[in-house]
C-alpha cells in the first residue's frame, strides 16, 4: 500500500515533531496510510514532551525514498528548510503558519496556512472538522507544541486561537498548562551539555532575503550570559558555517525565557543590515533586542525588508 | 475605515469575477470592509451570469491604491497573473485552487488552496463554516463559476465536492443546473463579434516554466473550425505578442464545449516542447488534443515538466 510521509522542517523544534506525529495520527484515523518522520535530532524540550506523554519520536530520514507516493509538509513550506530531495517528490498537502516563500508545485494541492502561533493549533481544528476526537497523548503533544512556539503564550505570534487551543488541550491531556509548560521550557533551556556547534544548529533556519542568504539560529536560555561566556568559540564556529554555506549573514538569537528578551550576535557581510533593520548598534557583534522573542514575527520580516532595499 | 480589496486574476473568467463578488459579500457579512474588484474586462459568459442574477460587475482596477490596507487574492496566486503592483501591497489572504508558483510573502497569512475544480466550491464551504447563509444571487454566481471552470462538470478537474456544491447551489439559485449551465456556456462560446486579438487575450495566462515564459490562451467554442478560418490573422497577432512579451511559447487552446476536445495552435521557439509534452506532431502549428479541456490539469503540468527538463 502506497505510503504518505509527513514531516516538518530541518533542525526540528517541538511544533515540527509533534505536528508530524499528530497529523499522521489524524490521517491514519481517516484511513490514509501515513507515517510521521523528522529531518533532524530531537531537542531536549521535545524529548521531555515525548517522554511525558509516552510517545516515540518519529523516524529520522535523510531523504524521501522512492516507495513514497506523497509527502505532506507540516510547519514549513520553504524548500531550503525541507528534505533535500523535496523537488523530486509530490507534495500533496502543506499545513503551516509561516510566511510563504521559495515554494512551488506543478499541480494544485491542499495548502493550508493560517496566521496563528503554532501548526498544532490548526491541527486541533482539523481534528474537530473531521469529527475525530483528540486522544490524551496527542493532546499532550499539541499543547507542548503551542507552549514551545508561543513561549508559554508570551510571544507576539500567539493569537486568541492558540490560547484557547492550549487551555482546551491541556485539559484533555490532564496537565496544568502553566506548570507543565514552564517545566517543559526549562528542560529545553538546559544547554549545559551542548557544544557550541550544537547551540548554533539545534534550531537554525536558512532564509533567502533579497539576493542574500541568511541563517538565523535561535536557542532559549534561562541565563544568556552563560552562553556568551563562550563568544570566542561561537564566533569561530559561525565563521566556518558562513564559509561552508556561503552565507551573507548568520544571526544567533539567544532568547531569555524568563524576561522575554533576546541577546543577538550578528556575523557576516550583512551585519550592517542587522543594525539598520532593528535600529541598533552592534557592540562586539552583539546587541540586546528588548521584547523580541519571535524569529518569525519580530526578526525575519525586518531583515527581509532591509535586505530587499 | 480601512478597506480590503478582493480580486482574481488578469483576463478574468467567470470563477475569478464571481469568487471576488461572493467573498466580498461573505467578508462584509462578517464585519470586514471588503470590496470586490477585477483586473480586466467581463466576458460574455460572465456577463450572462451577472445579468441572470441581477448582480453588477465589480470595479475595474489597474493597480491597488495606497488607501487599501490589505488585499485578498481569489482564484490565483502567481504574481504575474495578479495586479501589477502586487509586490507593494500586503496580501492578507489567498483562496485558490491552482498550483502554487511565483508567490511569496514577508509575513504569515491565511492561504487556503484546495485541489478542487473551482474557487467557488471552497467559498461555498466557507459560508457554511462561518454559519452565513448563501443568498439566491450569490448561489447563482457560485454555480455559474463551477459550471464555467468544470465545463458543466465534464472537466477532469471537477471533483465530487464541485458536483455536490453545483447541485446544491443550483437549487438555492432556483435554476436547473443542466439547462442554465449550457445556456451560460453557449453565451460565452458566441465568439462572432470578437476580433482575433480579443480571442487571444480574453482568457490568457502567463506561466514561468523552467527558464521559459509561456502564455496559454483558452477559448470555448461550439465550432472550432470557425475560429481557425482566421489562422493567418491569428498567427500574425501571436507573433506580435511573442515579441512584445518576450515569450518562448504562445499556446492557443480552442476548446470544443460539445465534444470536449481542444484544437491547439502552438507558436514560438518552444513549439518542440509542445510536441514532446503531448506526444503529438504539429501540422501547420496545429494539433487536436482528444479529451483535453483543462488548461490547469491537462496542459500546464505536462508543459511545465517538459520545459523543466
Amino acid at each position: 500500500m502506497s505510503k504518505t510521509l509527513i514531516f516538518g522542517h530541518k533542525s526540528p523544534d517541538t511544533d515540527t515533531i509533534c505536528s508530524a506525529l499528530a497529523y499522521a495520527d489524524l490521517k491514519n484515523k481517516l484511513g490514509v496510510n501515513a507515517e510521521p518522520a523528522r529531518l533532524g535530532g530531537v531537542s531536549k524540550e521535545t524529548q521531555f514532551a515525548l517522554d511525558y506523554f509516552g510517545v516515540e519520536a518519529p523516524q529520522f530520514i535523510e531523504k524521501v525514498d522512492s516507495d513514497v507516493k506523497d509527502v505532506i509538509l507540516v510547519d514549513h513550506n520553504e524548500f531550503q528548510q525541507s528534505v533535500d530531495n523535496i523537488k523530486d517528490v509530490r507534495i500533496a498537502e502543506v499545513i503551516d503558519h509561516h510566511r510563504i516563500s521559495n515554494f512551488e508545485t506543478k499541480e494544485p494541492l491542499y495548502f493550508r496556512a493560517e496566521p496563528v502561533g503554532c501548526t498544532a493549533t490548526i491541527l486541533n481544528k482539523m481534528y474537530k472538522e473531521n469529527g475525530v476526537p483528540v486522544s490524551k497523548e496527542i493532546a499532550g503533544l499539541l499543547v507542548s507544541a503551542i507552549v514551545s512556539d508561543s513561549l508559554l503564550l508570551k510571544s507576539p505570534t500567539c493569537t486568541k486561537e492558540d490560547v484557547d487551543a492550549a487551555y482546551e488541550l491541556a485539559e484533555t491531556a490532564g496537565v496544568n498548562l502553566e506548570t507543565y509548560g514552564l517545566e517543559m521550557l526549562q528542560a529545553g533551556a538546559d544547554l549545559s551539555d551542548k557544544t557550541v556547534l550544537e547551540l548554533l544548529t539545534m534550531d537554525a533556519k536558512v532564509f533567502a532575503m533579497g539576493d542574500a542568504k541568511v541563517e538565523i539560529a535561535q536557542v532559549n536560555a534561562v541565563d544568556t550570559s552563560k552562553i556568551y561566556a563562550f563568544q570566542d568559540d561561537i564566533t569561530t564556529e559561525i565563521a566556518q558555517i558562513i564559509k561552508d554555506k556561503e552565507l551573507d549573514l548568520f544571526l544567533f538569537v539567544v532568547t531569555d525565557i524568563l524576561n522575554n528578551d533576546s541577546e543577538i550576535l550578528a556575523q557576516g557581510s550583512g551585519e550592517n543590515n542587522v543594525e539598520q533593520a532593528f535600529g541598533i548598534k552592534l557592540d562586539n557583534n552583539r546587541a540586546l533586542l528588548k521584547g523580541v522573542v519571535s524569529r518569525k514575527k519580530q526578526i525575519v520580516p525586518n531583515l527581509t525588508e532591509e535586505f530587499g532595499k
